[in-house]
């Protein structure tokens, strides 16, 4: 029988390894799911791929499990980042889902010229993060990093990343991807009122930047990252 | 200067039309956004393209526009319908959202063998069309049908409507779109519990069917009908 709930941990799985449950995720476990003991999970936590996890001790605020077989390897996503503006509150969250999912490797918040946001809640978007990844079967977990403005980020820019850009002014100055490098990559999506033009002649100018386009309708955010994320797996990620 | 605000209206547009706001529309412009006679807003009914409406009366609970000049074409999108089975119910509401910005010429919501939903709010769902096609810049609202069987749905197939089918459990099936034909299309994105074995048969079985791989990751359905218009458009619709 498969084990359909999956839970995200973050204390080392192997086998015969017991593993303590905090008090939000045995009140999920056994008061939402309704499980006992004798039941089972996949654990997960990022590291160890996935494992069966026998319910050894059910409380109303505590619990055990007791890893007894890998279900899963670890499977590492391809190394592309997300890199967003972060927008309206539900929509963030949304991108965040949504980037897990999509197999981003990092989620990076960035605040441009023309975001309003001057700080994110990084935990409550982490949180999102693992939630997304207990859903979609992955046993990875990307990070999501602190709220870093665009100027600094692109200041320590890691010479061998390339970077996919979507600049929705830009028409008909897209690239192909088909002939662009594996490696490490990072897609920037802008925010809903684009790059300011100081931001937009810095991105152009350099050497690693890939020019995209998401066709001829405006797309909010949230839709682009996924669209982008589309684009960049069918060609250089883990879709093929 | 840039006319920011955009209306989806239903009367006839053209050089010297007067269109009456109804009551939320007035109060959308003139409460909201508050703008004023001499003011403009781009108007748009997905028949004339878009015109330059000149506000000529404002009231609290009416207002009268004239169409000075068009500001666009109409712009048609691809030949391509998103078929999907409701989910829950802001889910529903982002797949609308999304199929619109994302280009498609017809929605279509399916009860599949494993759809709980047994009714869907059409009006609901049309109307988060209407705003999504202000708010993406188009000048055409795809039509929301009624809630259908995904037997009858297939029953009645036009023989000459090729159909990509994404079906998650179909590991290494996948084919690629590159070859194949242009003309009308549709797009089917299975319940998040997929689709029950005996609708898997009949799917492969069409002689229209393509079934398509979004990777290894499962997608929610919101996820998945993005990523699927965008696998389409890349290859076949209006983003080349």
């Amino acid at each position: 029988m498969t084990v359909k709930t999956r839970l995200y941990v973050d204390q080392p799985l192997g086998e015969g390894n017991r593993v303590s449950l905090t008090q939000p995720q045995a009140h999920y476990l056994f008061g939402v799911m309704r499980l006992a003991v004798g039941g089972a999970v996949a654990l997960f936590n990022g590291r160890d791929g996935e494992w069966r996890g026998e319910i050894i001790e059910a409380g109303k605020r505590k619990g055990v499990l007791e890893c007894t077989l890998q279900s899963k390897p670890l499977q590492m996503p391809p190394d592309v980042w997300l890199c967003f503006a972060p927008i309206k509150k539900t929509r963030t969250d949304f991108i965040v889902e949504k980037a897990t999912e999509m197999g981003a490797a990092k989620i990076c918040p960035i605040q441009t010229d023309y975001t309003n946001s001057e700080r994110i809640k990084q935990e409550r978007l982490q949180a999102h993060a693992v939630e997304a990844a207990e859903q979609c079967g992955g046993t990875y977990v990307p990070e999501v990093t602190s709220l870093q403005k665009l100027s600094a980020f692109l200041d320590h820019w890691p010479s061998k990343r390339q970077l996919m850009f979507c600049d929705e002014t830009e028409l008909g100055a897209a690239t192909s991807l088909a002939a662009a490098s594996r490696g490490p990559w990072a897609i920037l999506i802008g925010p809903e009122g684009g790059f300011s033009p100081s931001e937009r002649k810095r991105l152009h100018a350099m050497p690693e930047a890939h020019v995209v386009s998401l066709g001829p309708r405006i797309l909010r955010a949230d839709t682009a990252a996924v669209a982008a994320m589309t684009v960049w797996q069918a060609a250089l990620g883990d879709w093929a």
